[in-house]
């Protein structure tokens, strides 16, 4: 695969969550490819410490963007894109306390509600089944723009690995413009645009897929992603 | 792609909604590499006349299996396999009135509970989101071993080329017996076995995944699929 990157927009991107394996990987990908990111958590030292890593990672690296760290607070203050890639225990707790700033923000949920028992991963119920993480973001921070998308991504690969994955990003939103962003950002990841998977409330179906690729990942002893065939990328 | 069959075994397979699209679509697949096929019906006749179509399509395929028509209960009978390709609508009540005859049979669910309105498709929420058609299939017939596949392939390719589709079949289920036939069946569709994809709950997210794609084939006009990369196929 070749690393070209089909974006043109330069996005400054806080990324919640951004000392978690998710959060770090995909925000290291984003500045690889020339975006400038801000890793939020709540200590601000933390944030400051992995954002070095990543600075460290991109040193020599063509076209990169920059990595940084604050409170979370003052990552989305900088920010007009916030990734939320934080654990779903807790989640609108969190969203809540920093509803105010995610106002007039597109705000990209990977957040997977999953649970496990003996019998492997499977998705957790929200809202009777009338719900994701990334609906109770948006009526939590009814003043940002929320999207799903980069569920099914995995950590290990956004982080061990230099080559763009051999996966597809799906994105979930009521929103075009703000599916754009995460369609943009998506080639950071996969060296293609990510693919408009339809309206917000399908992130029902996203977050909880992420169960199944858990499965078979522990079958096959592998980490699985999903493509979407059919599609002249 | 090469027409080769993984699968040696040669099953018998009850198409339950074999005059469907789908129902039609994969008993076709299944009878062109080598299985046979009882398309079932509430009318015999109308399961006869798209019998004789499948036939004509078979005559001079090496190694074809065969093609007939039979009401649903007979279909049934006749087969170790039986696959469930019925609309959502009135699922439980047709399952219900076949559960005797589906003891002991390996069931296979390509039901797929979806509902449409203005804002596109996306998955009906079944027993408040802790079940699926595949679970309540699995409840209605608790001497059936249900497995559920097939969800995400789309008719038109099935019926409408001869090659093999260039997408994965994802299989779940609680036995691994059940999965394994489900997994045969899937080279006779894609040239290579299904996925072991988990457990029997996780068709709640495989059931709705076609949602996306319906949506995906709105957005790009085409016909999507699902691959799971990273396995060794």
């Amino acid at each position: 695969m070749t690393e070209t990157t089909a974006s043109t927009t330069r996005y400054t991107v806080a990324v919640i969550g951004g000392t978690g394996p998710q959060g770090k990987g995909l925000g290291y990908r984003f500045a690889r490819h020339g975006h400038d990111i801000v890793l939020g958590s709540r200590a601000a030292e933390k944030a400051e410490a992995v954002a070095a890593e990543v600075s460290e990672r991109l040193v020599g690296v063509d076209g990169a963007g920059t990595a940084r760290g604050a409170a979370n607070a003052d990552a989305i203050a900088a920010a007009d894109v916030v990734l939320l890639a934080v654990p779903y225990d807790g989640h609108d707790e969190l969203v809540a306390s920093l509803a105010d700033g995610l106002a007039g923000k597109t705000v990209i949920s990977c957040v997977n509600p999953l649970a496990f028992d003996k019998r492997g991963a499977h998705g957790r119920v929200i809202d009777d089944g009338e719900g994701s993480a990334a609906e109770s973001a948006a009526r939590i921070a009814p003043e940002a723009t929320v999207v799903g998308a980069f569920h099914n991504v995995a950590a290990p690969g956004l982080w061990g690995e230099e080559e763009f994955l051999d996966e597809d990003v799906i994105v979930v939103g009521d929103s075009a413009e703000g599916k754009q962003v995460a369609i943009d950002l998506a080639a950071s990841v996969t060296g293609r645009p990510g693919v408009d998977g339809g309206k917000l409330r399908l992130a029902r179906v996203l977050e909880p897929f992420t169960a199944v690729l858990i499965s078979i990942n522990r079958k096959y002893k592998t980490h699985s992603g999903i493509r979407v065939t059919g599609l002249d990328h």
